[in-house]
């Protein structure tokens, strides 16, 4: 097993700790998890560790439990067995990985069950971690969005930590999306009628398994756009469809880029594919010219949620005054989710925590059509990366509901949408970085311009 | 969410029933489980449910769960709520699903809640999965390898069943078998000198997502063949390493396949590489010769053993009476895994109940060196699958210690064996049913003869 290599790891690694310190100088004591089993134990899912183990870790350590106290790291973990070393090969023992992350002191697992510190700790999903972590603090550990006292306090100050990413996070992020683009390119080009959605799929993770990265997220690339988190690879694609791939690698060190591409079958949009293109781009443009420090991510999805409701009453599918439109949600029926969200260690990064990371103090999730699903509402900070967007799909349910539904039966001009029926499911999302004076694409060199796209397509 | 075509579902599905009702005639509850989770809720694995429960129902049905009674089939599942329609698309309702498995009652989950029928059940991994079925069953569920009473019974009915394959499960098996034979040919084609280790599990890959299919296991394509369940893909290939490759695709009904090929990576064996690929490739050969109805496995795995250790005596490596060197596990340093496993819906199938299914009753695994790692010890049957997979490694630490100890360091000739560095892991492995009168190999579309894989190799 070898670790990917990380430069200046263990600068990195101590600056983290130290700021944490700042913020929390007391124990915390962090898991990395272990890896799902698929039916039986040794068929596993490949194994990847918690992201706040990671982020004070660096490296993607299988059962390892980590102490930060007040600027100094601990690690417990056990050195690899006999057994391992036949089935998985050499591995670093415990002292070199402690050499490597730059940790204080080092110990075997078994140390933890004489820990009795009052250390405050992040619940994992996997429950038999989570019975450990019950086990070793001796007591019942809330679920993060329910942390309370030291639990809290620790949440929040790592929060304050991986909101803004370091120099390292950056680079990592952006190995990632190189990686993503080409996917997204090698999808355009293998593009093709009568090619099957798992051909393209499959296209585009062979560039990022090449470059011995893996998958932020279960791929979506379909010609069903409208189903937006769309797992399903059978169909066939027809000269007239559009493909959408919502893509994105995760690099080395574990840091998620997520990309989100439609292209046209044949290589070329319709008329009606083009004037709804052209719309989305429009609102994700706006968008990113917004992202600046200081600017309120909820702006920026009501400015991508106002854009879409005048070039759809432009277009003559909605009817009505714009401002009264947004106001009544009518541009959710057609983008009914948020325009971003936070990119990190995660792809929705902090989601484990609930609304804590993307929801600042004192703020909750609306319950409204649409805004409701907005994962990020805080003011932007130099140092977040972001992802920004956009999208319009004909969601059956939701014009179902619409057409039978006060007010929106009368906004949606039904003659008119029908004529856009080529126009299932359009989106395009960037990685945005927010810079001191505004912010940077992360994702520039797949493109999203009409005309390069379909040059791309035609390429292939 | 489109779910496979598997033809005759409905028939298959109601004469595996039936056949049960032979063996089992109670009442049996068996749960399909859900997609653990990567760090956050929203990112979750692919789904795939419980192989027991799938051989029933037919579908990867996520959070459902089958009562089988004496032939009858009640089906648990929730409708698809408004939510994940949006997200996930147009589901099939229970109905619906019901009427494709052939289900003769079908209720939403809260009907368990009032299910107080004491059936007989198998324990899932999944610890909330594992909860449920304490909490509905109103009693401690033992791991299905300490079973009892009804418990048992069920799990050696299932075993019964499971052995011996159906037609459905035999095609379903060649389906997986047939695109992971094309994925190997890709690997050979796509193989040169300064290439990675993860472009050729990408190439492999790539060809088993394209056909909508998924890896039944992680894939193993390693310059390093000597660490068995090598997940690490960070080498570049030089000129005269050999690449073991052992990747194999899961079928759309969910059965496996499992091939290992080794091959050079500048399409040449050296001489030493080929005198002991040859070698493995007699014992593989034989191997798949002796299997037949009546044929104990075991036996199967010592011939391989005799084999191995008469060639490794002829090429000068091992020293000695060949039957004194294998009663001494001498070939257990050099071939330290099993000859084989069952294979079906699981890559080992049915390993998730402990040994039940891979040794037949009064059986249990040895603690000899090598012998310990056999995962099947049974008589043959007509309808059983499994895979011959011989090999050879130089594992540094079964070397070491051999070095040092009695009676294994005098066994070795060391000056001899050095000659060998440039084989470190040799492993060929084949599917192979069991029939009436003899034995099919089911993966002999991909080359394991040295002169066609040379060919292969050099086509790229």
């Amino acid at each position: 097993m070898n670790f990917p290599e990380i430069s200046n790891l263990k600068t990195t690694l101590q600056q983290r700790r130290q700021k944490l310190a700042q913020q929390f100088p007391d124990k915390a004591l962090l898991w990395s998890g272990c890896a799902p089993s698929r039916n039986f134990p040794a068929n596993t899912f490949p194994f990847r560790a918690s992201s706040h183990f990671l982020y004070f870790a660096g490296l993607s350590l299988e059962n390892a439990v980590i102490e930060l106290d007040n600027g100094k790291l601990t690690l417990f973990m056990d050195n690899p067995s006999a057994e391992m070393i036949l089935w998985a090969g050499e591995q670093p023992t415990r002292q070199e990985i402690a050499a490597t992350i730059g940790a204080d002191a080092a110990y075997p697992l078994s140390e933890l069950e004489n820990y009795h510190a009052p250390a405050a700790t992040i619940a994992l999903p996997h429950p038999a971690i989570y019975q450990q972590q019950c086990q070793c603090l001796q007591r019942e550990i809330p679920q993060p969005w329910q942390a309370q006292g030291k639990d809290l306090a620790l949440i929040h100050a790592i929060i304050n930590l991986r909101l803004c990413h370091d120099n390292s996070a950056i680079a990592q992020i952006r190995q990632a999306a190189e990686v993503s683009m080409q996917a997204h390119k090698a999808g355009m080009e293998a593009t093709q009628p009568g090619k099957t959605e798992a051909e393209i799929r499959a296209a585009m993770e062979q560039v990022i398994m090449a470059h011995d990265q893996s998958c932020a997220y279960g791929s979506v690339v379909t010609v069903h756009g409208e189903v937006l988190h769309n797992h399903d690879y059978s169909h066939t694609l027809q000269e007239n469809d559009l493909v959408l791939a919502d893509v994105g690698a995760e690099s080395p060190g574990g840091f998620a880029s997520d990309i989100t591409r439609t292209w046209p079958v044949n290589g070329e949009f319709s008329p009606t594919q083009r004037e709804i293109y052209d719309l989305v781009l429009s609102a994700h443009d706006a968008c990113i010219e917004a992202v600046a420090p200081g600017a309120e991510f909820q702006d920026i999805h009501w400015k991508a949620a106002t854009i879409l409701t005048e070039g759809l009453v432009d277009l003559g599918i909605l009817q009505g005054n714009v401002s009264n439109l947004v106001a009544q949600d009518a541009h959710a029926i057609f983008f009914p989710h948020g325009v971003g969200h936070l990119l990190g260690l995660d792809v929705h990064d902090m989601e484990d925590l609930g609304d804590l990371a993307g929801y600042a103090p004192g703020r909750t999730r609306s319950n409204r059509f649409g805004l409701g699903n907005l994962r990020l509402d805080r003011a932007l900070q130099t140092g977040m990366a972001v992802t920004i967007e956009p999208g319009f799909y004909q969601v059956p349910a939701l014009l179902e509901r619409a057409k039978t539904q006060e007010p929106y039966q009368d906004m949606i001009n039904w003659n008119q949408l029908a004529q856009f029926s080529d126009v299932r499911g359009i989106r395009i999302e960037d990685d945005v970085m927010v810079t001191s004076d505004g912010a940077e694409t992360l994702t520039t060199s797949v493109p999203c311009q009409r005309e390069q796209i379909e040059q791309l397509c035609q390429s292939g």
